[in-house]
């Protein structure tokens, strides 16, 4: 306990990303609610005290994971990659369809940490409800600005509403993952896959 | 409480739907996982020991909700309508627009109790994941029915794959649900009913 007490001392940022990863890990499993913060406390190598020196509540902890972990997890799976495509319609599909044949089993069942969070907890607290939401806004934003830059790369039809189209894609991400997760079988993310791919050529200015 | 007790033995089916309408409530608006069977107790007027002579846990309890509860909402609001439509694709959109329109702001965010569940306890535990997911096998072989009858009535194109159109509606519909639960925002439904109508209509046969 005193190595642990020096090396927190020593590299706080270190112990609190621990603590952080690990409640992340444990509310995935369980559910937020589902969760103690002694549970997660015995997930860490940390003191009940070095606990509440970086968060003073689980609902701090929580908005944390919101603020933090999703919000970089959505960067670093759905966004960023999006540079790299000339017409980023097709990044966003290879997108959908990389992330999902990448799903273990076990998380296939347990689908989308956004998503779960949100369900649980954005009608419960409002505060959480916030974080959730500037997550999501900053999925549908990023989205938005890679369709106008396929449509004006001439991947999209002028016509095409960008935000709507954003909002769609999103929704159907994340409706797609409850579906799988609900359902716990693989197959029936191609057939979501063949049905979002559909519909985006459908707005493509010629066909892809 | 005597009085209590004595409608209970007389009438056991009306206790039971009492206990199970008012732990529907108590979840949709705390989560599973935040709900106690105390509060459940308090918001009827059964004694604990009624209460316990139905549902011997909470889990039980829970996994007659799915059941029975669930399982009638989606058929009540989503299936049975389509019957009245000579094109059940008009119907499916029909029925996107009236059961959103007629959200209050309360259950806007609190979202769809099937999804929330879904969402919160499929992965924490694996026999309510076999309640919900028979539920949603109900909402899309339900929805493939009528796409099928579509087909037959001409209004869906003979290529188009009835069970991955189901799949994609019912992925969508919960999809749609959950972020405007998160975004808190009822101008996103209008905006995602407008994607939908689109897809579906570009796998009509002929313009509607």
């Amino acid at each position: 306990m005193k190595t642990e007490e020096k090396k927190r001392s020593r590299d706080p940022e270190k112990t609190r990303s621990l603590i952080l990863e690990a409640a992340f890990q444990e509310i995935y499993e369980h559910g937020f609610q589902g969760v103690s913060i002694d549970q997660i406390i015995r997930k860490t190598n940390v003191t009940k005290g070095a606990f509440f020196h970086y968060f003073s509540t689980k609902s701090e902890l929580g908005y944390a994971i919101a603020d933090e972990i999703l919000r970089e997890m959505v960067l670093e799976r759905w966004i960023r990659p999006l540079a790299a495509y000339k017409n980023p319609v097709q990044g966003i599909l290879r997108r959908f369809k990389t992330l999902t044949d990448a799903m273990s089993d076990e998380d296939l069942v347990r689908g989308c940490p956004l998503n779960n969070l949100t369900q649980e907890m954005s009608s419960v607290d409002p505060l959480f409800r916030e974080r959730l939401k500037a997550v999501m806004t900053l999925w549908i934003d990023e989205t938005e600005r890679y369709l106008k830059k396929a449509q004006e790369n001439g991947y999209l039809k002028k016509t095409a509403n960008t935000r709507q189209l954003a909002e769609f894609i999103v929704a159907t991400e994340e409706g797609s993952f409850g579906l799988v997760k609900s359902m716990a079988d693989r197959k029936i993310y191609t057939s979501l896959y063949n049905s979002l791919r559909d519909y985006l050529l459908s707005r493509a200015e010629t066909e892809q």
